[in-house]
C-alpha cells in the first residue's frame, strides 16, 4: 500500500472510538422527517451533519434550504483537477420510532449491547452517514484528496425526497460528478460485503373509504348499511389472488421478466428460504407463486398494506358502525413499471370493485421508478476492489427491495449513475422497533469507503 | 285527573328548566366507564346520582361498591304496602367521546343549540336517567307514593356490565319487583312514542393476527412473508358472503325465524329506506338478501367490525410490514342465538380459513343473549297509557338492534321482566360525536313518567 492509504487506514483504527460517540451525538437528534413536530429536530441534526463535514476537512460546506427539510451541501477538491468526482449521498432524517413501548433502550438514546449500537437510524442510515464522513476524514487528514468530494445529504429520504428533484435541476452544475457512492444499500451477512446493482421503485397510496355520515351505533344500524371498515377489508382481500399474484389490471404488463442467467445468480445468493424465515421471524413465508424468496423480496412487484385504522381501536368495547376506515398500501416496482400507472390501475380496480354503497378516494403519496446500475464502471470497480481488500472476498452483487429515489433522480434528472453499498445487516430492524447497527461490520466500512477514495482516484 | 297526578304534572312544568340545568352539571362529568384515565369521573357521577335522589326524594339511597364501577341503589317505599313495586334501571356511564375533533361543541360542556341539548350522555344516557329522576321527584313531591320504587342505576353498562350478574345475585332479595322500568330504549320519531319488546343480544371479541416477530421494512420483506393487515383483511372479507350473510358455520342454525304477522308489524313501523337513509347520510343501503332494513337492524343477527388497526396511521408514508393487526368483531344476536357457541363459531371459521403464515388469537370482551319481553304485563299497559296520555296516540311496539345486558340478567338472575322505553331519537348520534337530546320530546318524557307511576300504581 502506498504511504498516504496506510496512514488514513492507521487514522481510521486511532479515531474508531471517537467517531463511535459521534455518531451516538448524531443518534440523539430525533430527526423524524415525517413529523411536523420534529421540525426543529430535523434542523438541529442538519446542521450537526454541517458541522461535522467542516470539522473532517471539507473547505466548503453549507446547508441549502428546499421547500421541505434543508439539503447539506459539501465540497472539497483533489489534488489534481483532472481527478474524478465522487458525489456522497446520504440522509440524516429518520424514521417514526413507534411502537415507542416495544424498545428495550429509548429509540433517541443508543445503547451499546454486546457488538450492537441500538437506536432508531443507527443502521438507516446515520450510521452510514458517519463511516462516510469518517472515511472521509481519515482521507482529507492523512494527504492530498485523490478525488474530488461533494457531499449531499437530505433530511426526506423518509417521507420520498418530495424537495429533492427541484433541488437537483436547481443545482444540477455543482452537483455534476463521475459517480454518486449510495451508502444507504445494506450487506446480506457480516462476512459478505455487498454492493447492489437493482433497487425496487414505490408507489405510495392512502385509500380511505366513506359510509355513513358520521358514526353510528352498531347495535342500531348494524345489518342496514354497509360498514367502510368491511368494505375495505373486501377491497383489500380482492387484491391479490390465491396464488399470491397482484390483481390489479394491468399490474405485470411492464414487468420486465428475469433472466435465465440472473435467476441463477440470485439463486448463489445465501438468501433462501431460511434466510427469510430467521431475519423476519414469521411462522412461515408467502408469496408469488413460481418465485423464489429472494426474487419475490427483489425483483418482483408487490402489494402492501403499510397501516390500517378504522373506529375504536382503543382498550374495551365500543359498539360503533365507523363512518369511515382508511388503509397505507404500498407497491414495490420492478422495471420498467411506472407510478402513474400504478396508481391508474389501482384506481380503476377500485372503480370496478368498490360498491356503490359507500364513498372512496385514493391519495398518491410517493411515487418513484425502480433502477438497474451498469456494473462495469470504474467506481462500482474501485468499490469492489475496496471491500475485497477489507473482508478478503469478492462481494456479492445483489438486486434490493427497497427503494431509493436519489438513485432514480440522479440518473433521470443528471445522469448521474450510482454505486450501492453500505454496512447495515438484513437484521437491523430498519424502520422497526430496536433498530442496531453491527460495530464490527461497521468499523470494517469506514476502511473500505478510506481504501474506495484511493482506488477510484488511481 | 286525580289530584296528586294534576299537582305532579304541574310540578313538573314548574321545575323544567330546574331540571335541564341539573342535566348540564350530570353531563359535564366525563363518566367514560371504558377508560381507566376517567375512573374518578365515574365515581363522581355515582355521587352525583346518589345526591340527586336523596334531593329528590328517596328515603334510602346508598353507592354500593361492586368489582367495578359502583351501583347507585335508592329504596322508596308506597304508602300502600301491596303496592306493586318499580325497579328504575339507569347507567350514569358514557361512551368515550372519541374522535374528539368532530364535535362542534365540547362533548363534556353541554350546550343548547335549537332545540338540542348537545354533549356525551345527552340521549345514552344520563337524560333518560335524569327525566326518570325528575319524574320520581315530582311524584314524591305530591303526595303519597302510589308504588314502591326502587332505583338500580349503574356505571358499567357501555362496557357491557360486567359486574352487574355478580351483583344481581348478591342482592336478589332487595332487588325483587314487579317490573323493572327500563327507559335507555328510544324513540322511532319525536310524535311516536315507543315501547320496545324485543333486544338483540351482542358477543363482542378482538381478533389479533401475528406475523414477523417484529415490524418489517416493507421495501425489504414485502413479497416474502404475509402481511398480517392483508391477512386480517382476507379473513374479515370471508366472514360476509355476496349477499351480505355471516358466513360463520352454524351462525343462522339457531336463529328464531320471523313470523309473517311479526313481518307484517314491522312493516308498518315508520322504518322503512328513507328512514334508514336520512338517519344514516350512507350513500345507499346494505344488508342481509331477503329481509327489509327494519328486519336486519332489530330481528336478524349481524357482525360487524367495529374498528381496525396495524402498522402506520399517522400522517406521511411509512413503508412498514406491521409485525400484527388488530380488528374489533361484534355480533349482534336474536333470539335462540347464543354468545357462547358463536364464539365457537368464530373459532372454527378462524381455524379453518386462517392460513398457517400467520398465528392468531381471538378473546371474547362480551356476551349477552337477546330477550323478548311480554307485551300483556300491567306495568307495560300501564305505561303504555301513560304514553297516549302525552302524546295522544297509542305507542307503537318495536324490536330494538341494541342491546341492553342488564334486561337478560334481570329476566334471567330474579325473574324480573323489563318495560323499555326511553326519549332518545334516531338521529342523536349515541356513541358518536355531536350526541344530542331532542328537548321537548325529553319534556314530554318526564310527564309521562309521571303518569306511569300513578297508572301502575292503580
Amino acid at each position: 500500500m502506498t504511504e498516504p492509504r496506510q496512514q488514513a487506514l492507521e487514522y481510521v483504527r486511532r479515531n474508531r472510538d471517537r467517531f463511535l460517540e459521534e455518531l451516538k451525538d448524531f443518534l440523539r437528534i430525533p430527526s423524524v422527517s415525517t413529523d411536523p413536530a420534529h421540525r426543529a429536530d430535523v434542523e438541529r441534526a442538519a446542521a450537526w451533519v454541517a458541522e461535522r463535514l467542516r470539522a473532517a476537512g471539507a473547505p466548503h460546506v453549507e446547508i441549502m434550504p428546499t421547500d421541505g427539510h434543508p439539503v447539506v451541501y459539501g465540497e472539497a477538491p483533489a489534488a489534481r483537477a483532472d481527478a474524478p468526482t465522487v458525489l456522497v449521498y446520504g440522509h440524516y432524517d429518520v424514521q417514526p420510532p413507534d411502537p415507542l413501548e416495544e424498545w428495550e433502550s429509548g429509540p433517541f438514546e443508543p445503547t451499546v449491547r454486546g457488538e450492537n449500537l441500538y437506536a432508531r437510524g443507527a443502521s438507516d442510515m446515520k450510521g452510514q452517514v458517519m463511516a462516510t464522513i469518517a472515511a472521509f476524514e481519515a482521507v482529507a487528514r492523512s494527504g492530498p484528496l485523490p478525488v474530488h468530494v461533494k457531499f449531499l445529504i437530505e433530511g426526506e429520504e423518509e417521507i420520498g425526497s418530495p424537495s429533492l428533484p427541484a433541488f437537483l435541476a436547481a443545482h444540477a452544475d455543482r452537483l455534476r460528478a463521475s459517480i454518486s457512492l449510495n451508502p444507504d444499500a445494506g450487506m446480506i451477512a457480516p462476512d459478505l460485503p455487498t454492493i447492489t446493482y437493482g433497487l425496487r421503485g414505490l408507489a405510495y397510496f392512502e385509500l380511505r373509504i366513506y359510509g355513513p355520515a358520521h358514526d353510528l351505533h352498531s347495535g342500531l344500524y348494524g345489518g342496514v348499511v354497509h360498514n367502510p371498515a368491511q368494505v375495505l377489508c373486501e377491497l383489500i382481500a380482492g387484491m391479490h389472488d390465491a396464488e399470491g399474484r397482484v390483481t390489479l389490471p394491468g399490474f405485470y404488463d411492464r414487468v420486465r421478466p428475469l433472466s435465465e442467467e440472473e435467476r441463477a445468480e440470485l439463486a448463489r445468493l445465501p438468501m433462501g428460504e431460511d434466510f427469510y424465515l430467521r431475519n423476519t421471524g414469521a411462522p412461515a413465508l408467502w408469496g408469488e407463486a413460481g418465485y423464489t424468496p429472494v426474487e419475490r423480496a427483489t425483483a418482483r412487484p408487490t402489494l402492501e398494506v403499510n397501516g390500517l385504522l378504522a373506529g375504536f381501536t382503543g382498550p374495551g368495547a365500543k359498539t360503533v358502525l365507523p363512518a369511515s376506515a382508511m388503509a397505507k398500501i404500498s407497491m414495490r416496482l420492478v422495471p420498467d413499471q411506472d407510478p402513474d400507472e400504478v396508481y391508474e390501475q389501482l384506481r380503476r380496480y377500485l372503480e370496478e370493485r368498490a360498491p356503490r354503497t359507500v364513498r372512496w378516494e385514493l391519495i398518491r403519496m410517493a411515487g418513484v421508478r425502480a433502477s438497474l446500475t451498469d456494473r462495469r464502471h470504474p467506481a462500482v470497480q474501485a468499490l469492489s476492489q475496496a471491500l475485497e481488500m477489507v473482508w478478503g472476498r469478492r462481494p456479492v452483487f445483489k438486486r434490493e427491495g427497497g427503494t431509493i429515489p436519489i438513485v432514480t433522480q440522479l440518473q433521470e434528472l443528471l445522469g448521474v449513475e450510482s454505486v450501492l453499498t453500505g454496512f447495515g445487516l438484513p437484521d437491523d430492524r430498519f424502520h422497526a422497533p430496536n433498530e442496531k447497527l453491527h460495530l464490527p461490520t461497521w468499523a470494517r466500512g469506514i476502511e473500505a469507503l478510506t481504501l474506495f477514495f484511493y482506488n477510484y482516484g488511481g
